[in-house]
């Protein structure tokens, strides 16, 4: 099942895609339905029959816009880690993204219009909505936990990720980071999402291509490891980190500009495309 | 005015203090509040009167418990860069914390039980909780976005901080947050808390004590270097950094231990008080 958040008269809407339409499920967001520990199939199986709209007509928005927590994974594909310049960590290297950062399928990734940043970079992602909550998961019980998959572009502002030892404001500028377009179910996808390809192109051209098999750390792994620190939310979700390509590493730097178009596809979940805009001036 | 959040029929309830009692208001939250632009002081002194509660009763919340963002700040006082061996960057170092690892005035710091942690350190600190949100907010607009000042204790897992280039894990264990106990409406402070004395104390015996002068980052500098990259929201949390004096600088190391009480004080805004204990056994 497909599940994709859009604006409807205004307000957003929960949806489920039926070939090229979308049929409409209801106001309740993703984070809702998730906190009140619904199942997501039994729940859209038990909608009457709404309206069906044209999928290319929507809108859309994040699949969760007001997750409880982004938790983003880095280093997490040795290749990258070795062009980023890091020793690779035996534990999770974690930071979060805020909402506000946020945007969606076929919005603009924003370019900021501060002074001293070149462009932003493109990070292809796939991203983990956790359903049941918990703290110490087993690896054992980690997809259990695990409500679907998106896909995520963690635009980074580099200048700023290296500003000081923290990234945080680098990985959070408003609308860097693309999310969507749909939430798809665990069920329709293999178990931890192994072995699907992940592909990131700039205006067309590949530019980062792995499996999801070269994560360091795995969904199972990444479930259980977290959970050992920090309480897992209904609706949390976790960027499981990006692999080698990234444009800050090639020689001359490779970043993004109005215009561009970034596309980020993994195999069984979708493309998630986004055009690069400046920051409107102040 | 000072605001507390407290549990009163098994449900977050908000009051104002008035002496050795507290006034209760209402069961809207602070964050629902501020983020319908009401003006704190005129919402409260409008309310009809209510019961009034012995505040030595109550058992209080942190005084926000689901702001949208927790943004803190590292390396803020000069002479605490140079006891954690950073270099001083000429931004502010900022990382976020998640709503999972708050805790309230006078509940325990849990003092977490992974293997490979000594204990728990300390960290006294100064909240700004935002009243109006905005993005690229002037320095000499900032103050006006400021709804009220409280107290943190940005308790740290040290071996966390530092496994990895990222400080997220070790600063978000589950339940090592402390805030509150009130949050005090700007009016009734200094403007952007300068001059004030911060002091932690650990079983009694001061371990840092600073003025809030000695910030590298005053508080309208962060709102106004935050805001060029984040839009501030209502009721985001400013955690403003901790001076020198940590546990995990001295030597030999002075780590919290359950049954250790910790206590940080700001002048004019009050004391937040918390015991250290040992996380539950699973």
């Amino acid at each position: 099942m497909r599940l994709v958040s859009f604006e409807w008269y205004g307000k957003a809407t929960l949806g489920v895609r039926d070939g090229a339409h979308v049929r409409v499920i209801g106001r309740e967001s993703l984070e809702a339905l998730l906190a009140r520990g619904v199942d997501l199939a039994e729940y859209v199986n038990a909608q009457a029959a709404q309206e069906r709209l044209l999928a290319s007509d929507l809108k859309l928005l994040p699949p969760l816009q007001r997750p409880p927590k982004i938790i983003c994974v880095g280093l997490n594909f040795a290749d990258h880690t070795s062009e980023s310049k890091y020793e690779q960590p035996d534990y999770p290297t974690l930071f979060f993204r805020v909402a506000t950062s946020l945007v969606a399928h076929e919005q603009p990734m924003i370019r900021p219009r501060v002074a001293d940043s070149e462009g932003l970079d493109y990070e292809g992602e796939i991203a983990v909505v956790i359903g049941k909550g918990g703290r110490h998961i087993s690896k054992a019980d980690a997809l259990s936990h695990v409500a679907g998959y998106s896909i995520f572009n963690d635009g980074s502002v580099r200048e700023y990720q290296f500003k000081t030892p923290q990234w945080t404001v680098g990985k959070n500028f408003d609308g860097t980071g693309a999310f969507g377009p749909d939430l798809v179910t665990a069920d329709e996808l293999p178990p931890g999402v192994k072995g699907l390809r992940l592909e990131t192109r700039l205006n067309g051209e590949v530019v980062q291509s792995a499996s999801t098999d070269e994560m360091v750390f795995d969904v199972q792994s990444l479930i259980s490891i977290i959970s050992e620190a920090i309480t897992l939310e209904a609706a949390d979700v976790i960027v499981s980190g990006t692999p080698s390509g990234i444009g800050w590493a090639r020689s001359p730097k490779l970043l993004m500009k109005a215009g561009d178009v970034c596309e980020v596809s993994v195999e069984k979940i979708g493309t998630l495309r986004n055009v690069i805009a400046d920051e409107a001036a102040g």
